[in-house]
């Protein structure tokens, strides 16, 4: 397939073409999160060394607490929520930016009542995160 | 400096602490165009391979017509305009998706109206774009 350039039209609600896959919803990790790769796919795109993937925390939901080598590179894009991000919460609004460095405990969550939505960029190849267990979870509460 | 995980905030017209620069005006080049690079700056996000990096094309203005071996993932934020993309013209509305391919010649512009704001990722290392001189700018007018 050829690396050819294009254009992904966004229609208010999704990405044309774009598929909205759940993302390892287990009890112990994320819930109610999708995931939709919008560049960076390898039949598709390549020369890209890094995929932009879009992720999407419904509301009272969030991604698993976990750690890996790579880095992230955030940019939210719609509703509310907030980042875990080694033991400190911060609250997430449209385009807030977050660099999750190596080895940094995360999490992503949505508020009450808004989803948070968010560009999520990483080395197409990278290593896998490992959850994290909390044997204190109101360490995380703290504000930062 | 270390490379620690932080949160860069949006206040409703920029990112806390990362500036606006001009971005190469020229009569023959960009016009009205500003690059604030959000992540990856190498001082302190020294992990990440690529920069993700926020242009604005003010109402009329445009980057350079130009052509270069890295790709670019391009996801709009804000305002209207339109990429001409090897020949053809895409309007482009918030949340479209643009991916470069290698090799691809491309220009940003933002609408008479409104700028055009699009985060831009791309490799930490490199090419450096070279300017296309067009000899029938009407060959990029048409509509696809």
């Amino acid at each position: 397939v050829a690396d050819v350039s294009k254009v992904i039209r966004f229609d208010g609600q999704q990405w044309e073409g774009v598929p909205a896959r759940p993302y390892r919803d287990s009890p112990s990790g994320s819930s109610g999160v999708t995931r939709h790769t919008l560049l960076g796919q390898a039949d598709y795109e390549q020369s890209l060394n890094f995929l932009t993937r879009y992720f999407e925390v419904q509301p009272g939901g969030s991604t698993s607490l976990e750690v890996h080598r790579h880095p992230h590179a955030v940019v939210v894009l719609r509703g509310a929520g907030e980042v875990v991000l080694e033991g400190k919460t911060h609250d997430l609004r449209p385009f807030d930016c977050v660099y999750v460095a190596p080895q940094a405990v995360h999490q992503f969550r949505a508020g009450p009542r808004e989803p948070l939505g968010f560009l999520c960029v990483v080395d197409r190849v990278r290593d896998r995160p490992t959850p994290v267990e909390l044997e204190h979870p109101s360490d995380v509460d703290s504000r930062g």
